[in-house]
């Protein structure tokens, strides 16, 4: 059976991302892209090395209203300007966002999928989690479950592949010269991600996030997160290890390692590698966690949950190996 | 239908782009790995992403002797190690060379799959060409099969990526800082892949390849090659562009661009593409290659072999799009 | 003595190193800059490393009938912007211009400083060379002059770091995801730099270069260009080796060497590396040249010239060792 | 006056930078070099690009008993490996030791040079800080002298480029393809810096810096440390950086910038860069330390310390301004 699948923002980064897993996807068929830079040209000429059937697919210029017959659309518009023309989708299509316009929305669910399953199956409006989002909170939520830290007060020190920044009509911050052999803080104290991420935290602690602190850091490679999380609480590196490995027994996506994670380990892929050290006499929790920004911070989360809301296996599509080195 | 394959040099780069390709193909179950510097770990120390079902395979100490059942054999070794130890592998065991001991060799198919795939088919020993005798002999075959070009005045200046060099047992000369934002010629009029070139040409071309120049490049990025060839000729660009697309007609790793090709559009894949700019004025073919030195360049390309030889369709596990950006 | 210098084109890659260069020579005394994108700021704010004493020097905008008294102008302007503008700069001052306009424009000296010093001491308006035809042609003018190559049969395969495309308005195409871990040929038969080269290969060859060939390529690198010279000739590489060393004896920017050179060898200097290997038999010559784009390819270079224009010592404000790694 | 100065360990990263900037060194003059792996080259063999005037001279073996006549000698020698070699260093040769042997040790002074001049001058064994201390602590020393963060809680999440793990053999975790598009953690809990700079920020603090929380990150890129701190206080970003501006008042190589340093900033200079961002309400203050690994954080410290120990200008050698881009 085959599942009509679009994909609006297709010449961004995460749109392209996610034509590339629909292209070894089982099911889903790719029948309309839609971009704003591209519209016009050959799906081929964008992506020279694109599968030979979508070649010839004609990237249209974005409109809600002229959509062919969809199961599913994927969107990946810059945060800020989507909500009104999703809106205009019809119902009937399920829509999984990966731009910021709709977490904690009403009317859609937060597409955490690796955490919350549950809560995504049967919906047809999912907001993808942010790519810092969901490398903290796939690291904080089994100490969280487990009370093993305090909500109260984490420090969230992200680092990011440039990539996060989106080809955003190339801004020469994130140009090669200016980029490479870089390393820049950016945000302090008031990153968009923040709130995302305290709400999260939250729900998944059941106290207040207040404290929480967040700073992001382009790092000069194009894919990967990491991020290294500084809680309170008493527990021992084992303990962590074991909530998390407990947590996410038979779930595919996520691996607690011994040794701390490297951006490198998850590249192209849906993988989010975890890890903890811990001292209980410093009242610490180092958590660390690591994707693809690209992958499980973005398409690949989002493939995940429409394979959720289409009721298909949720590794359909995203079994595919890292790419290493 | 299983069919049970082995990997002998799982440690370096090519063993390891093999366990990749071999985790998304449907028929290959992967029952065997060998390595010299990773021996007695489990699969997923060394490759912590690596499917869940290949996680505990037991890395073992490479001995032909002890080979378990196995159908197709990928030996990735580096060259000058391997021949007798894989003259000692059971006849019924098929076996594709992605080093470079067997290239020509008696016995030997060479395995240059999008030009010769009728000389692979029904063959057990393979060969796989060499990552820049790949790139380069895919550009100039449709010109030499077309007599577009000379066979005896060509000029091959090829770029490689870092991982060509392999993993080599940390050579300071391939560490970071010193590749970093370096550019890095070696090896003129003496590399070792000018005789596998050369012998290629003139059998595509009918003639002496005498005049052959080759001269190598390392380029500070991970993987990719593109070969600029400079060969004479009248042809014009538009004819040696429809040659190429002609004798790469229903093939499907080959493709032909109007454009200069990028070493990122075939990253990850099995890919290559090729174009050409000609000057009939001034007696000039210029032709260029690019592919992935890991995926057409050994492991790709290795794979396609093996489904030649096992009678599986070419493009069996084969089919993964670029990854990009 | 302290000499009166201004920069137009600051902002940009090569005005900024001219700017650095500046900031540590002996006689200059930078007293005006101006810009297009940074007008109004303080130099402070634009290069946050800029030496104290230029700190609170405020960016102009570029406006050639309001400098202020200067004894030498650079300018690093894009092509094609600064002809008009810089026709009128008082004759009084002496101008560098690093930009394309004029070289072998009418009242123009050619600033090929190593190669001819002679003709550019006592001129007062000096046409800095393109990166690339600086490190062609400094590579090539020893076998030119040597009469050990052909002047008509030369191919150049340049590859050049991304800071050769300039600050650019940040073109996609060069943002750091795009470019990092790519390969990109590029403006093939058709690049911009074709004339100067050709034009300066038969001041220094005494024949037709009308058989040129110039293939750039773009290296995920910030600086540095490599040019592989193909031409023909038979002098062995010992002949070739002993040319340039005689040809540049006694000149203190220009390395011969016996191994290829790299291009991080001449990072942040004003050095220029050169090399050769041939094969008599084969009737080929092969040279090399590497130089930082940015200096001998751009700001280096244009301080040299400056020094020759001044009566300086040449070297001054150039004896910088290069940066490694 | 000319003082001579010799390097020990000139085949390692922190040797060669010390040759660079000896090379720009208006009283120093080199006499002497020694080191493991390059023993009998000349130094142009090693360093293409090292001034006309140093290219004869013969690294030689170490051994401290056949030393030349020498003033300071610079150790650049891995640690674990100096302590009894130097030790029999005559006493009228001073020691800069870049290595990790002396710090705090009995005779030796620490040689933060940004923060205590005064304890360095007249001394003549001093011990360079580490790369990752010269970071944290000159971020940190005015928010500790002026009471304005507790020492008790401080965590350095600390990012380096990878020349910081030395040239070492070619371990090939430091290798091009596995480094490269890679970011790591290492040495969680219990990496070497840390009674470094627990024991400075003791000094400095006047109180227990026992929960001092120290995570090294390796980013893929040569030069460059940030440092990013989190430390507990009720000061105001305006507060912090007042602090700062007045801390390092007429000191040359600390800037203290408004918005968050980039590494790049910094690269092949003795700058060291700081800024703050605080919260008073969530009893959070963020530093933030920027220098150049080689640069402050290895030799461009080490000749800053020589100067003071030779009564010479401290900026004497050390006034180039950074590489951009």
């Amino acid at each position: 059976m085959s599942i009509r699948v679009g994909i609006v923002g297709i010449s961004g980064f995460g749109g392209g991302e996610a034509m590339r897993l629909i292209a070894g996807h089982p099911s889903f068929e790719l029948v309309y892209a839609a971009g704003e830079g591209s519209a016009g040209s050959r799906l081929a000429e964008r992506f020279p090395g694109a599968p030979a059937r979508f070649a010839d697919l004609v990237i249209e210029k974005w409109d809600p209203a002229a959509l062919p017959p969809l199961d599913v659309l994927f969107a990946s518009l810059p945060t800020g300007t989507s909500a009104e023309a999703l809106a205009r989708v019809p119902r009937n299509v399920k829509i999984v966002d990966i731009g910021g316009d709709h977490r904690y929305a009403e009317g859609w669910a937060y597409g955490l999928a690796d955490v919350w399953p549950d809560r995504i199956a049967g919906r047809t409006r999912i907001a993808n989690p942010g790519c810092f989002p969901a490398a903290t909170l796939i690291a904080l939520a089994p100490l969280l479950a487990g009370k093993l830290i305090a909500p109260g007060h984490i420090i969230v020190d992200a680092k990011t592949g440039i990539s996060g920044a989106g080809r955003g009509g190339g801004d020469s911050r994130f140009g090669y010269a200016e980029s490479n052999e870089n390393l820049v803080p950016y945000g302090l104290l008031q990153h968009t991600h923040m709130p995302e991420i305290a709400e999260t935290i939250e729900r998944l602690g059941g106290g207040s996030a207040a404290g929480l602190v967040f700073t992001p850091h382009l790092v000069p490679m194009t894919r990967g997160i990491l991020v290294t999380l500084y809680a309170r609480g008493r527990a021992t590196t084992q303990e962590c290890l074991e909530a998390a490995r407990s947590f996410y027994a038979g779930r595919a996506f996520v691996r607690v390692t011994d040794r701390p994670p490297q951006t490198k380990w998850a590249t192209g892929s849906n993988l989010a590698f975890v890890s903890y050290a811990a001292d209980p006499a410093r009242d610490l929790v180092i958590a660390m966690g690591v994707v693809d920004n690209l992958g499980k911070g973005a398409a690949g989360q989002a493939v995940q949950n429409a394979n959720l809301i289409c009721g298909l296996p949720e590794t359909a599509g995203l079994d595919g190996a890292p790419v290493w080195p």
